[in-house]
């Protein structure tokens, strides 16, 4: 008992603090620029986040081959070198399916998984709880829950995520912000019933130093994928509760969150990348790069950042 | 001018009546049951459908790799052996991987293609128009636009309709049943607009006699994918404006439709397949058969059809 205790904390503290997820930078027929690859996550690693989240929906891992994601995730676990968790999307529409890109990650090295409900065909919560048993049985890798019903069209209620947590290697959710209630008021009722031996982290930069604030085990960030020690900085003050310095940081990023919030973090990301001069790279068709005006917007709302921090 | 409006009137005939959508059979791993296919689609051609709808969202077609694709498109184009159009879905996230499968079934002999905006990343208005026109021009073959928002999550707006029935070899589009208006209304506003050059068909079966008699030109019917004579029935008496013998056919329904409206069609029809002794098939997985209690209501359902129909 005290054995497993202990790998299950390990396990969950894979899903504490700042995670990054980055763009995957790839040719118009989707092939991977590994060179890219290597470069983006290398830079993340050395800059101190807690974990990178490969192949996550800002890395495009839905617009990807079984073959181009493992040759991403061979080029990143090279590149990060085992300095931090590599955190891997094996997200798919057929169980049978994310059950090959589960074993693909664990054969290249990845330290995790992050696993999406992909969906087409509405599904039942029988049908996720299911594809969640097969695909987390596939590897001994522990397994982050992908909750965000934006890109997945599917919600997990607080009784399917306590299903889940029983489930040996599931070991974290990344959650929506929620709509109707407070991050606190959340926290707590996740963290009083079933769901509560999970890890819980939040996606949604805007308001994720917020739930720092309010307790979050996790921010998993978009913003982090291109400027990590902005992230950084403000993870670091909601961590240590320090909330005046997080108002003060925050309003320093509200041009940028409203461009995530209006366009996408994934669309901001490229323009991001392009205009730091870190790579350039189009997103996969139908995405569209930004327009002009908005990446001239883009522009202006990283120059008040990196004026100060870069 | 007289040839193209001819060739486009021929264009659009092709999406005109029931239009049978049935299941695509296939093992666990997805590979296509190309006896079944061609047993399934040989009955519907020879039933007396209008069109058959190949690889729509009961056909699985987000869950079967190009491969196995072309391979259903090969055995019904054999099965149906140019009785009636053979309309293929060739829809994919990726843009460039959407052109591929429309080439490959103008290569097996398809008669024309529905292209649903499959998304993951939230898309815009104008990234699915530029996904549209990149591939309609991959092919000669004329196009149906599926609306479909609870699969896809994209909603066309009149106006992207109105854009894309500009495109020369779009010609149709397969609405969903309308939430918030009558189908009159939402017919008579779209074809006063510039979408009034497409022809108009619906999906969501339990209200598509409605459309037919209130003017639809298309009933897209996964009902008639396994009860094509069911279907003809019905859909005869709307065309012929029969108000009263659709609503007494109608009533007869009710069972099914309630269940498709519970479970999804593409669930009941794997059910009534093998109910009606057609074929054996499970849906891929993550998507569950359904649950023995609920079969027995399939059962019941179809019994009440069938003791007068087959």
């Amino acid at each position: 008992m005290g054995t497993i205790a202990a790998r299950d904390q390990g396990a969950r503290s894979m899903f504490h603090g700042l995670s990054a997820f980055p763009i995957t930078p790839a040719d118009e027929h989707g092939i991977v620029d590994v060179e890219g690859v290597a470069k983006l996550t290398g830079r993340l690693a050395n800059a101190g986040v807690d974990s990178i989240g490969l192949l996550g929906s800002t890395g495009t891992y839905a617009y990807l081959t079984r073959t181009e994601r493992s040759r991403a995730i061979r080029a990143a676990v090279k590149a990060v070198g085992g300095k931090i968790p590599l955190i891997v999307g094996a997200g798919a529409l057929r169980t049978t399916d994310a059950q090959d890109l589960a074993r693909d990650a664990e054969a290249e090295g990845a330290d995790a998984l992050l696993l999406a409900p992909v969906s087409y065909t509405p599904l039942t919560e029988e049908e996720v709880f299911q594809h969640f048993v097969a695909v987390a049985g596939a590897t001994a890798l522990p397994v982050c829950i992908y909750n965000n019903p934006s890109t997945t069209h599917f919600t997990f209620s607080p009784a399917l995520l306590g299903r889940l947590a029983d489930v040996p290697n599931i070991a974290a959710v990344k959650m929506p912000l929620p709509a109707a209630k407070t991050l606190s008021a959340e926290l707590a009722e996740l963290r009083s019933g079933p769901a509560g031996k999970l890890a819980i982290g939040y996606s949604g930069d805007w308001g994720c130093p917020g739930a720092l604030l309010a307790g979050a085990d996790a921010w998993y960030s978009v913003l982090a994928g291109f400027l990590p020690q902005v992230a950084i900085e403000i993870a670091q003050a909601a961590r240590a509760g320090d909330a005046a310095n997080v108002a003060s940081l925050n309003d320093r990023l509200q041009p940028l969150w409203t461009l995530f919030r209006a366009h996408g973090g994934l669309r901001v990301s490229y323009a991001a990348c392009g205009e730091l001069g870190l790579i350039q790279a189009k997103p996969p068709r139908p995405i569209l790069p930004l327009a002009d005006e908005v990446r001239l917007r883009v522009r202006d709302a990283l120059s008040v950042l990196t004026a100060a921090q870069l």
